[in-house]
């Protein structure tokens, strides 16, 4: 369908959208084509395989350069991530985890209110094979999954990225009828979130919780389910940073760090 | 997005798909695959420029092969749209004819009406370069436009394939717009979210946070606030017990379950 017309206005803003491990430069050129049918300009590399920049992605993208151009790439996914306050993880397949899973249509209305209140927000896509790890999904508030015929359910990276960006250019003509009331308080960013998780998670394996290390990457995605869900303000970021320390005994608040040995030494904890 | 589960049923029936003068097997080979992905098996060729049947389509179709296998050839429009009742043109630009034109959206809901009360319908895709002829468009109903970026609103053939079909399954399936994974873990109740509250309140108290009382109260509906938009499955509450039992040390680990009346008796606990 031919209907480029040069000489309207490119529509500018939106959701990020994060491709990780992308393995063809060619699909992240057709990505970039539909996300510029979308009016979407922010992209977002996480470790492309074949290098960045790249010429096949250039030659696929047929004339979206200006996407291309802005394109930025990260080391890994939470620095991709950081800066937003909501996250989708798209996936086919059930992860089993405990999540928010939504249409690209829902996502899209959700989208048009988060930014019309300026939380930023983006979508995960995965590697053309494989699709997001667990580890990554864990990352997201929500799953956002395409309604498709069970039976052939897959999609090219770029039909991905289209059917997502399509809602997304539809919902943006029509307004939100939802938004998040949050006192006084901000949403929290990712960074604050990850950085929570981290604090959180060393506190617990100091406690001597899950002695056997081979549990520890599944627990701890279900606890970072449970705490995305919850939706954390900035400040109920810093209640629970409380929370841990507290929980980690008077002795070692006062303490430098102490080391692992410390730790499950009773005459030091109380 | 990986996801087939070939075990499930292939969703049938849904308006014919009719490519006018196609120039690549290739492009008739992805848009049966976006056929597949919709649920849509009824394919119509009107003079594919490159033969029929043709290996690169097979090649292409990525496993979409009864949908090629069940394609119908055409000498021409006419004798292909003849059996319907109702037809649709897409173009992404306006041909100055006096035409209802509407959206993939309205579209799927009309059609999925026409096919209810058992009138067959259809929807006209031109070839790749050019898009259909004036002549093709007024021997259609109605004018179908993907709502794009008017400044760049080229789509391929396959993905224009994929954004109608994707409407036409979407409004046949009707698919909720969000549910919740709770992997193999229910919900938990109001009773087991509030005793996993006063564990962890009678832990924090303990652990000596928030030596005022008086904050006490706000602090603790705050931190019941947050746990509560988690929505926690049952299993999830198992865990974070888990968790505070763990802060607490290992001491209290070892003992057996210490009476109501003894909970907040330091030596018992310790």
């Amino acid at each position: 369908m031919a209907g480029t017309d040069r000489r309207q206005a490119v529509v500018g803003g939106g959701p990020a959208i994060i491709l990780v491990e992308p393995q063809l430069g060619e699909n992240i050129g057709t990505a970039a084509r539909a996300m510029a049918n979308c009016g979407l300009d922010d992209l977002r590399l996480v470790r492309p395989r074949d290098g960045w920049p790249s010429e096949r992605a250039v030659a696929a993208a047929s004339g979206a350069d200006w996407v291309l151009e802005k394109a930025r790439l990260f080391p890994d996914i939470r620095a991709a991530i950081g800066d937003l306050v909501h996250v989708y993880a798209t996936t086919a397949r059930d992860r089993f985890q405990v999540k928010r899973e939504v249409t690209p249509r829902r996502a899209a209305e959700e989208m048009l209110g988060y930014l019309g209140a300026d939380e930023p927000c983006g979508v995960l896509f995965g590697p053309e094979r494989t699709g997001l790890v667990n580890d990554d999904v864990a990352l997201a508030d929500t799953v956002l999954t395409v309604p498709l015929n069970p039976a052939f359910s897959s999609l090219n990276l770029a039909q991905a990225v289209l059917l997502v960006g399509y809602e997304w250019f539809t919902a943006r003509t029509a307004p939100a009828d939802e938004r998040m009331h949050r006192g006084h308080s901000r949403p929290a960013n990712k960074a604050e979130l990850i950085r929570f998780f981290e604090h959180f998670e060393e506190a617990l394996v100091d406690s001597g919780f899950l002695r056997d290390p081979k549990k520890r990457p599944s627990l701890f995605r279900n606890l970072r389910n449970l705490f995305q869900r919850a939706d954390c303000t900035e400040q109920e970021l810093r209640t629970l940073h409380g929370v841990v320390t507290s929980f980690m005994g008077p002795k070692k608040r006062r303490e430098p760090e102490p080391s692992a040995d410390l730790v499950h030494d009773e005459t030091v904890r109380r």
